[in-house]
């Protein structure tokens, strides 16, 4: 494995791990400044969009995410990953947890300084019974 | 612009028109033997499994896609795109047409004669209604 894909892996895992804590300001900094995220039924998100929705989505629910990575590929200044997702969403108030599933084709771009963001996702996370 | 661009740009082009001809052997030739294709709430599907969801929607099913490009980027050997895609799908035998609407991410790998071909793409097409 090169260390540029080892790179990739940590930061995919570090993501999740992010996202899982609700760790926002960490997800921030693992992101390109013009970033856009993708998914069904919702609006193009950028970091600001990302701000907002991720915020309120922790206030209001527990998060849990599992992703495996299905393939990972580096490209000189890019790479890729597809990864295979489930999603668990449980109102801190009470009440059932919704479950997704789905995939994620993500984009990464390499930083002057060595350094690999996510620049683009595109997910394809739908409601499904448990 | 430069000539990988435009070349992708074309690409992009040419994929829509054949999937509105439902000209499946011309779609073929624009993807990567190994291409991957994510949607909502379906299972990953390669060649062997577009062959068989595409012909069979378009016997039974006129399609009629538009996809404008939000961005593109070349760089070195692999491209990505972004792209706003309306889909509507008439059954030839009457009936409704169900109107979809989404995004794509979608990403390319230049091949060693310089010729560019879709190798992932994830979508997040899901039913609007007009």
């Amino acid at each position: 494995m090169s260390p540029d894909e080892q790179l990739v892996r940590e930061l995919h895992s570090t993501f999740i791990v992010a996202i899982n804590a609700g760790d926002h300001a960490r997800l921030l900094t693992l992101m390109t400044d013009d970033v856009v995220l993708l998914g069904p039924g919702q609006a193009p998100i950028g970091q600001d969009g990302f701000s907002a929705t991720h915020s309120g989505a922790h206030q209001e629910h527990q998060i849990h995410c599992i992703s495996e990575l299905r393939e990972v590929a580096v490209v000189g200044d890019v790479a890729y990953t597809w990864c295979q997702d489930s999603l668990s969403v449980t109102p801190r108030a009470g009440g059932d947890t919704t479950h997704l599933a789905g995939h994620r084709l993500t984009v990464y771009r390499r930083q002057p300084h060595g350094r690999w963001l996510l620049a683009r996702d595109a997910h394809t996370l739908t409601p499904v019974e448990r």
